[in-house]
């Protein structure tokens, strides 16, 4: 994906970069500060965590007299890195008002200048992975940048618009009907020449068993057929996990959804809108793709099966949800290290999603991508295509 | 497995209950009352519940006449069917002290009455399978009481015997070395003509890569060496979640241990005694087994492939940790009405144990079971079977 | 109260500690079990605990060569006395099966025989008070059991019936109209020849403006008015930790009633019972006795007003809320060692209740006792007097 | 206080809004925004909700023709007045990052402007003891605004200076020994001229015993006696419910003290600073001060102890705890409508501290004042003054 050539790293280095603060830049200051729950981060530790990223793995390292930015920085923006030593617990993130948003861009200026100095001249190939990796774990937090800056705005009782005409779940399917795909023995997981997770190396055959694919997403105006119906009152439909979490909340739609004088809005980064019938659905967790599956007498795929058919319909809008556990491919072995901390240790309770979706950064999808949330998640934003 | 001959039926119906009532003849009247947390059931609560079984899918449906022994226990002993109406709070099954032990006794006598009566005359298919159902519910019951009741007991300061004698851990494995399994496709899922669950059906095809199974599964003292190593104090070992489960409960050893002037010592069936080195290791959860395979550079097998494996070994002391989540297979589907929630709903955030234990019934296992408990559970007689 | 001579001694020893037994006569052996929350002990543990108190502080200290019943049971039986010991997690005790029953009545015998033994001697002063400060202390143990038991039985979806003809809570007012009090200074405290506890020590002056205060307590009717007035719907009457209280909890009636059919029922110890709108009211907490005070445009008296107006109506049936913090007296000191936990350290957060109520052993009431509960319990039979 | 007199009530408005935006001065934007729990506020809601007073009790009703500067934010910026409409959840603000900081200043300046407007010419008397109230209103926010500050930069890892010199903690006694106050019938409560609260009122006598109190407060070094003593780890020194906070949250000194390398520190809006031991003692709670008093062999005061007495000593540098439980006055009945709401409804479990602190407004103390807290609280300028 990245050539490793000094110039097009280099090239990818500042695109990717910047890409970051092009997100941010319609926020106010304020709107860098608040940790509303655990798992959304406030964009200011974004911002920083991913530069800590090159600091700590990159300069540091590789970079002969590098001085660090600011030494308590490793303490406040390492993530879950348990081999870099002692980090704030997550929860309290959303506390610290200091270093504020301004010292924040310094820092990442000033690890940016020094990555530009050091990718002149680096060949290391090592050092060169792990700039990649970077890169791409940098894309991973802008995808959450945008679903993290949306759940604090919309979680605003005033309702803040992000950007005008920013409404990222807008869009509607282009294809219709099944794919079908036969019996047989298959292969999964990467092969390609260029970047991926070590989640998806391992490529290994499997066998599949006949079915077919639906090529559109479910649409709002399907899923309120589903609501109307009951689907949110019949426990028949629900795992037994999820009955307990529609009833432990109250939950009666999707998120984001609120009913105003009779009629479905949702907010978007346009601020609250009338829900789009045509529009794909969006915001649902597994628990609701998998009632809504039961309820149309489908299912939803596995990952495997996502994958092989993957080349017969078009994705990229929604991640996915399949009903596959996240759990180690065959041969699987984790890196020695703090990057071997990037995906394995949380291989438990996460259910995989395929796909991307209008949040994810341009040149970051394929189709052997393994994306998990737990079962109980949508704050991303999420779809649901069907299995019969 | 029970020939459905009215003989047979008979008979396994008076022997299946009768184990049941066996199980609880060492215990004293206040044994049968608490729930001292919310997964761990009053065997009081158990007698009934499976005697209720019989009474709401056997003797209302199908033996014409027949007065329920008493309203309200529907009410009360009704566990997580939510098509048979309202049902007592999980929570709350330690704090009903009424209907006595002794009322729950005579209602068991009432159902095995009528019972007795119905299945001398019982002919229809549907009604058969589901007293075989019954009796097979009761079975995976009487599993729960006898680690209940271990729970129970094992959490009180005293420490009381149950039983003298009546070590459940202290077997020790008769075999050594690991069995071979070569790529291919294979064939699991039940296909024989007697019972079994539905998440067993649906025989299908996996392709398996190459592996090697251990015959023997892993030992007190081999456990102890990793205790010893530090085991419980290096996170790279451990998966996320299972850090946090080490730290938020101090954890340093498996349930019921306790260190008693330096020795290491376990809570039994038989009391307070010494751990048995040569003893197949008990009581670890999800997180312990995965900890420890990382540790000794191997893995848990996939369900498949002990499947594949389990007629090259012994099994049926522990419940053996697979690192495969419970997920239906290819084809399931659940039955619909109130035994359609017996298994399906529960297919998330599960893992899949395979094997048997020391307190499975006589006749309650065979190679495709599939059991399933959440990761951090252990207080069922779990141990780890490792593959490299 | 209790003359501290030996025969009267004797005498009052084997008075009260019959009457625990007697309360705990129509038990089943399941109904000694439970904890249902936290502020609920077993019946079995309220029998075990009274008596450990005379085997810790008089036994073991006084009776020469006495043999302890079990060593164990210190450990089990200790309530909160920090100097004697470690003690069982107070929301464990449900869960604590052994020892039974049966094995806690022999514990009392064992005790009540040695006992006997030593009163026939006993002479020294020190060991008299604290065998009459036993008896109290079991006395109070005796209010707290009648209440546990019906708390247990209460929530027990079946209501069942204590004792028949046993309800506690029927009785009417005798009088009515209000008694004026003048300004002026008064002294309160113990300052009789009989038993108190320390926290009423102290006699002392203190000044109290004119009042008025009601002879008769608040009725089922009366307070069935306040309800149908929307008292639990509108904030401006309650304090505002009890407002929470009633949305947290969606409380719209006192504990114990359940509307079925359109009309108000209550649990008694006869089971469920129509509420009987002449019978004085019980079981509200303080915030409910203050929002109804306020509905009424009156308030509760303070405890010093209480006692000082006491000799002019009838008091005895009910606790009767005060709006006095329970907190030391002037001049109050805690006594060395065990028996000084037993009052001083709880004085913070708590309420003053004033009188006695039906389930008061006899004997265990006088104008100056000082009983106190948390603003938000309301399992004791408490109850509302107004002042204007 | 204020004069009612056109001039003095403007200068008044005019000096005491100066002062809150004063302490805001040094700092960031992004320290305005965050609510670390739920008892503080951010500094951002301070400044509105104090603004939002005014406005809904004055603008609205006294000033025709007022424009409401937004709709939405009576919504926002109510703090817990039920008649005005619904709220905001507390434990949210931290998470509204819209208004900004901007908006909420240009809120301010809408409001001031129209309230200078008004204020030349407004003799309505009601309408300017509104005003007068919403001042006092604004002082009590002043110091919670100081609080808040130090608990938010206080608590974030990196320790930051809030402003140079600005050590609210060190100052020193200058006075010793004791004072002593005869036996007799005394009078409390407010009898100036001026403004006081609502709680304040009701003149009246109360019976006071002989009794000592210290000229001085605890000090640094007289604590750390205690501490040293095993103060914290003594069970018999505290109250049941303070013993219980200690052992739950692991405390062993006041709140932002540090031991580093073996000595205390103390985090001040002067940043992190050895523990100055001649320095008056702050941020304990009333467990604290209780188990420091027991140790001593002393008490706290009453707070009518405290009225009496407080003519023979010098206080004002910390609040100070007293024994007595918030409570009304004989007499006290709280306005109608949302100002009732103020003070009467708090009147429970809640204890009051007498004096005022190094962080309460220039004119907003006087000896009558009664300020309150929960026992477990201390990120207020909380201090010790004994009794004996």
């Amino acid at each position: 994906m990245y050539p490793l050539t000094t110039t097009a790293i280099s090239e990818a280095y500042n695109r990717v970069r910047q890409h970051s603060e092009t997100i941010c830049e319609p926020l106010e200051t304020e709107d860098y500060v608040p940790q509303p729950v655990p798992f959304v981060s406030p964009p200011k530790w974004h911002l920083a965590h991913s530069t800590w990223f090159f600091e700590t793995f990159i300069l540091k390292p590789f970079h002969p007299g590098y001085q660090v930015f600011d030494n308590d920085y490793n303490y406040l923006f390492n993530s879950y890195y348990n081999n870099v030593g002692e980090r704030t617990l997550r929860t309290d993130r959303g506390n610290v008002t200091r270093p504020t948003t301004k010292n924040v861009y310094a820092y990442r200026q000033h690890v940016d200048r020094h990555m530009s100095d050091l990718l002149e001249t680096l060949t290391d190939p090592e050092a060169l992975t792990l700039v990649e990796l970077g890169l791409h774990h940098e894309q991973q937090h802008q995808e959450l940048l945008v679903t993290d800056i949306k759940y604090i705005l919309g979680h605003n009782p005033l309702f803040p618009v992000y950007k005008s005409g920013h409404n990222l779940v807008n869009d509607a399917n282009e294809e219709s009907g099944f794919a079908q795909i036969s019996e047989g023995v298959y292969e999964i997981g990467f092969n390609g020449s260029g970047f991926c997770f070590d989640n998806e190396l391992g490529r290994h055959k499997v066998y599949l068993h006949d079915f077919e694919i639906s090529k559109a997403l479910v649409t709002n105006a399907e899923y309120i057929e589903f609501m109307e119906a009951g689907g949110y009152q019949d426990f028949n439909l629900w795992l037994d996990a999820g009955w307990s979490w529609v009833n432990d909340h109250a939950i009666n739609a999707p998120m984001y959804w609120h009913k105003i004088k009779g009629a479905w809005h949702y907010y978007t980064l346009d601020g609250l809108q009338p829900v789009n019938p045509e529009a794909i659905l969006s915001h649902i967790n597994l628990y609701e793709a998998s009632a809504y599956a039961q309820w149309r007498g489908m299912r939803l795929p596995t990952e495997a099966e996502w994958e092989i058919a993957s080349d017969q319909f078009q994705w990229g809008k929604r991640w996915e949800w399949t009903n596959s556990a996240y759990l180690p491919y065959p041969g699987f072995s984790k890196a020695p290290g703090a990057v071997g901390e990037y995906n394995g240790k949380f291989m438990i309770n996460q259910m995989v999603l395929r796909g991307a979706s209008v949040a994810t950064s341009p040149e970051h999808s394929r189709k052997t991508y393994r994306n998990f949330f737990q079962a109980h998640e949508r704050w991303q934003y999420t779809g649901i295509r069907l299995v019969k």
